[in-house]
C-alpha cells in the first residue's frame, strides 16, 4: 500500500458520520446564511407530513430546531446530529431516512459571545439579548451554554390525518418543569417582518448535557451561562412543490394563534 | 502545444464575458432558486443606496428585475446582461462596478412553455396566466417574448439623499406609451404572502429586440407571444448587514402604497 492510498483510507476512516451526523454541509452553505425547510403558517395549517429527509436537511446546518414527520414531537438540532424529544419527553437520535415539515438550521460559527446573564425568567433573558443583539433585520442563531436552574418545556404528540390545524393540537401538549439541569439553549432570532413565513422574534429549544431532557421552552432561569451567536444575513426558505402545499390559503394572519402556541403555559 | 492545452485554451476563449455578463452563476445556485437582493420595503421606505455591484448580482441568475444605485431608473436583467432604463427612456448596459439597492432575479430555465393568448389589457394577461400557473405558494420567473402592439412603460429619476419614500419618488415617474414594439416581458410571479419583502403577484419590466426601449410596465397588448416560465421552490433572500437596514421598521404594512407605486398610471 502506497502512502498516498493509505491517506486516503485515514481521510475516509475520519469521515464516516457519527450518530445521525450528516455529510459535511456543502460548500454553498455558509455559516450566515439561515435556511429554513417550508414556512410556519403551511405547519399552523396542519401540513405536517414531512418534506424533506433529515439527511438533506442537514446538509442546510448543524444548529436549528424544528419538528418532525406527522408532528412527532420537537426537533433540536445541536452540534450536527438532529435529536427528537416526543411528547413524553423521551429524546433520541433521529434516523436520517425521517423526514421534517419544517425546521430553521444554520451552520453555526461564533461572530459574537458574551457571558449569559443569571436570569429569573425566559422574558428576562429575551430582553437582555435584545440589548445585546442589534441587527434587528437579520437573522441570529443563538447558542446559550450553561446551567439552569429551572427550566419548563413541552413538547407535542404524534398526529394522525386528517390533521388539525396547530393551535388546537398544542392544547394537548405535554409540560413539564426540570431542576438544576446543564445543557444548551438552541435559539434562532428572527426580524418581526417574517410573520406567516418563519417565527418572528426568539424561538428556543432546549438539550440537556447528557440528552436526557429536552424540548421546546416556555421558560426558565440561569446561572454561569454562556452566549454565542451568529449573525445570518442571507435567509433561504425551501417550499414544498405538492400540491397539498400549493393549495393553502398561507397569507391568512394566524400571528395571534402562533404567540398562543409558542407560549403556551401549562394549563 | 499539445491537445489538452489546445482544449483549455479554446474553454477560456469561451467562458470571456461579452457585454456585462458575469461569470456564470456558481453552481449552488439552481435554475429553481429565486434570489433576492434586500427587501421590497426597505426600497418603500427609500433606502435607495446600493448593497450589491451588479457583477456579484449576475452571479445570482440571468433573469430578473430591480432597480439601480440611487433609484437610477428600471433594471432589466434579460439572458444573463443588465440593462439599465433611466428616466428619460435611455437605454444602457450597466456597468458592473455599479450596484443595486434591489433586485430579484433567477437562472431561467423552462420549466414550461405555451402560445402568449393574444390581450387587450395586462389584467387580462395576468388573469390566463393566473389560469395557467397552478403553483400559488411557489415563486414563477416568467419570460414572454412576442410583439406588443402598445407598451405603457415608466422609469424613475435618479435621486439624492436625503431620499424621499418611493409612493412620493413615483409621482415623479415618466411615463410612455409606445406602439409596434416587437420584445420581451420580464415578469416575476411571486405568492400573496410575500408582502413587505418582495412584490406579491405579477412585476413586469421589457425590453424592446433592439434594446431601445424598456422600463417598468404599466399595461400592454400583446400579438403573437410565447410564454415560457421556471418555478422556483427555494427563495433566499439577501439582507443589507448595515446599519441604516437595522434601523428600518421594515414591518410597517406598506402593501397599499406599494400596489400605488406599482400600477400607478400617467397622471
Amino acid at each position: 500500500m502506497n502512502i498516498l492510498v493509505r491517506i486516503s483510507c485515514c481521510l475516509v476512516l475520519f469521515t464516516v458520520p457519527s450518530c445521525n451526523r450528516a455529510t459535511p454541509a456543502t460548500p454553498s452553505i455558509s455559516p450566515h446564511q439561515i435556511n429554513q425547510i417550508s414556512v410556519i403558517n403551511a405547519l399552523m395549517l396542519g401540513q405536517y407530513d414531512g418534506v424533506m429527509p433529515v439527511r438533506e436537511m442537514l446538509r442546510y446546518g448543524d444548529f436549528g430546531l424544528g419538528t418532525l414527520d406527522h408532528l412527532d414531537g420537537e426537533l433540536v438540532i445541536l452540534d450536527g446530529s438532529a435529536y427528537q424529544v416526543r411528547g413524553d419527553g423521551q429524546i433520541s437520535v433521529v434516523p436520517l431516512d425521517h423526514t421534517t415539515p419544517f425546521a430553521v438550521l444554520t451552520r453555526f460559527a461564533t461572530d459574537g459571545k458574551f457571558p449569559c446573564p443569571d436570569v429569573g425568567s425566559l422574558v428576562e433573558l429575551e430582553s437582555h439579548l435584545n440589548e445585546a443583539l442589534m441587527q434587528r433585520n437579520n437573522f441570529h442563531a443563538i447558542r446559550i451554554d450553561g446551567q439552569f436552574p429551572s427550566i419548563t418545556l413541552r413538547s407535542v404528540h404524534r398526529q394522525e390525518p386528517p390533521f388539525r390545524p396547530l393551535s388546537e393540537v398544542a392544547k394537548s401538549q405535554s409540560v413539564w418543569t426540570r431542576t438544576h439541569v446543564s445543557g444548551t439553549l438552541v435559539g434562532i432570532l428572527s426580524p418581526t417582518w417574517v410573520t406567516g413565513i418563519s417565527v418572528p422574534g426568539f424561538h428556543w429549544h432546549f438539550l440537556s448535557d447528557d440528552r436526557q431532557i429536552g424540548g421546546h421552552v416556555l421558560d426558565c432561569t440561569t446561572r454561569e451561562g454562556r452566549v454565542r451567536y451568529t449573525v445570518c444575513t442571507t435567509w433561504q426558505v425551501r417550499l414544498p412543490d405538492s400540491e397539498a402545499f400549493n393549495r393553502l390559503e398561507l397569507g391568512k394572519d394566524l400571528s395571534k394563534e402562533l404567540n398562543e402556541v409558542e407560549s403556551a403555559r401549562a394549563k
